[in-house]
């Protein structure tokens, strides 16, 4: 993990808050294609749930021929899957949205990456035997409390369209870079979407059922939907793929360099196809220079990494932005997408370095 | 030291840089008057130095009657002092400049505060006998490296007016918090300054030098300099004491809340005197309250602990900014004084909350 550095300089989650646990993944410093535990970031809606494992199962019922009660032994025996993922929340950047929005005010670092390994979602579907009507699959995490705009207590849960549900890398995963999940990240089974914000990926399953209607818990009806207005929901829509975006890793921002060469490094990920191109401009948007982008050691969820050689003899203070686009066309937007509650934040990446 | 939180749950220093290692201290959820090792912010210049210990001694020479070589034992028996002390980074909230400076993007936590036990300077330096045109005393810490604006190697070296050394409260000290102080921040042995910003508390001793002139190195006449204008050095004055300042720790900036009765808390400090007045605004500074100043059992160089219970009963956007003013009437101003650098940021403190 620490390569660059002596193991005795290492960096951290980022606390943004505790009661829930909201810590960040400390990206600039991210130089592995595989995230550790120890720094993927952590997101929670309430405390961590109490679990019991003296009976422990997982239902797959509704509107299913054959109901299911699952073993923990019972989801291991089936034939798994292995996939490299990137998880976002979809709330990584909301502190640069202008004006402000509410909420956690996540920087860069609401994004890691790394394996996961688990049993398709359709596996336990096609098993169960899904009805003709069956329209999403609702997955409940054991995980619940208090919000500030409802009365009462809700747990964490989410649906997915059925044909989401039925994708053959939506799995129920029980290891992460090939040792059981930590328990703060799900243990001992979550559900991991990829393309999708993590807010699908539903930590602490207790049960999946399966609906020919359309699930309205307030984790789908009122939070992770973008309100384009600040005072009326008109427009409202649900969020749901990761838009296309990229992170300046290094330098950092503000940072004093002096003359000569300099890596620009990042990351770029998609939720959707692959990252086509990527443009880099050191002088604030005027020129711009295509990155190499190198795509063929990866697999379809991972982010791209990429680096640019800077040469600069001129003193003086230099904007440097990124913008990238997927095989889908979708650009990073010069200006982000202002919305109520602050999702999908994807503007392009700028930072200011002087060179002296 | 996490009393209000399982031990499970935890914050961490937030990374700003590893090389050299930059980390701020989670100031918000601090609610000790006593900051853990592991918690205390990390500045440095340069990479850690290499130390010896097989010959260790520490020199006080210069303009002195005798000179002196002191091993570790000996100043381990010369009588010591213990101090409660803040150590703030002049570079603290310098993310929070506008228009924006370069340097680390130190956030709200480039401070600490502990209790310190060293042997006093003075101690030392009246058994040398200083010589009656000593003018400074130059301590050089073991750290060294390049720097961005200058050929050649530089260590971290500072130097204190006469006065300031001869002070009993300026120590030379060799634990913190009844420990020996760890590596990071200075062991065997770094000077506190009380009441001065943490530059002049120069870690890793080297050498102590009494000198009849004024001393120019690079981290006193180029750094740690306020420079008033961005493009010339006009009205350029050394950075020493603190200002008067203040943090708001609870509620979070942008966090959402329910209507009803909320603790506001924080802390406030000054190097100057003690904290006299502490106000709060909820109404973005329309009206003030004075919250209670408990001081009595405070010692001269500690943080001032506040809190004030809100009752909030109307849904609505809140600006909450808080001003204290110490006994030297020093009053945070509402505009912090830019300079080029970045040092001193001590404009009132504001975040927003959303009541719902």
């Amino acid at each position: 993990m620490f390569d660059r550095y002596s193991p005795f300089v290492r960096p951290y989650l980022s606390t943004r808050s505790l009661e829930p646990e909201n810590q960040e993944t400390p990206i600039q410093f991210i130089r592995n294609e595989i995230v550790n535990t120890r720094l993927f970031f952590r997101r929670n809606h309430f405390s961590y749930p109490t679990l019991t494992f003296s009976n422990f199962w997982i239902p797959v019922k509704g509107s299913v021929a054959t109901p299911l009660m699952l073993l923990m032994q019972d989801l291991y025996n089936f034939k798994s899957k292995t996939i490299k993922v990137v998880l976002e929340c979809s709330g990584n950047k909301r502190s640069l949205f202008e004006p402000k929005v509410f909420g956690e005010q996540w920087e860069k670092g609401a994004i890691s990456q790394g394996i996961w390994r688990g049993v398709p979602l359709s596996t336990l579907l096609k098993l169960a035997g899904i009805s003709e009507n069956a329209k999403e699959v609702v997955v409940e995490g054991y995980d619940y409390g208090k919000r500030t705009d409802l009365k009462g207590v809700y747990s964490y849960t989410r649906s997915l369209p059925i044909e989401k549900a039925l994708h053959p890398d939506t799995i129920i995963a029980y290891e992460y870079n090939h040792k059981p999940i930590s328990f703060k990240h799900g243990y001992p089974f979550r559900l991991i979407v990829p393309q999708w914000y993590g807010m699908a990926s539903v930590k602490w399953i207790k049960q999946i059922t399966v609906i020919d209607n359309s699930f309205e818990g307030p984790f789908q009806s009122i939070d992770y939907v973008y309100y384009p207005n600040k005072d009326d929901n008109k427009g409202a829509y649900p969020v749901t793929k990761i838009n296309v975006d990229s992170t300046i890793q290094k330098p950092l921002h503000m940072e004093v360099l002096d003359t000569g060469k300099h890596l620009i490094q990042g990351i770029a990920w998609t939720g959707g196809g692959y990252i086509k191109e990527i443009e880099i401009s050191t002088d604030n948007g005027k020129t711009w220079t295509n990155v190499l982008v190198e795509n063929e050691e990866k697999t379809p969820y991972e982010w791209t990494s990429w680096s640019y050689e800077w040469s600069v003899q001129n003193k003086g203070e230099y904007t440097i932005i990124v913008r990238v686009t997927d095989s889908h066309n979708r650009t990073q937007p010069k200006i982000p997408f202002w919305n109520r509650k602050g999702y999908g934040y994807n503007a392009t990446d700028k930072i200011k370095v002087k060179v002296e």
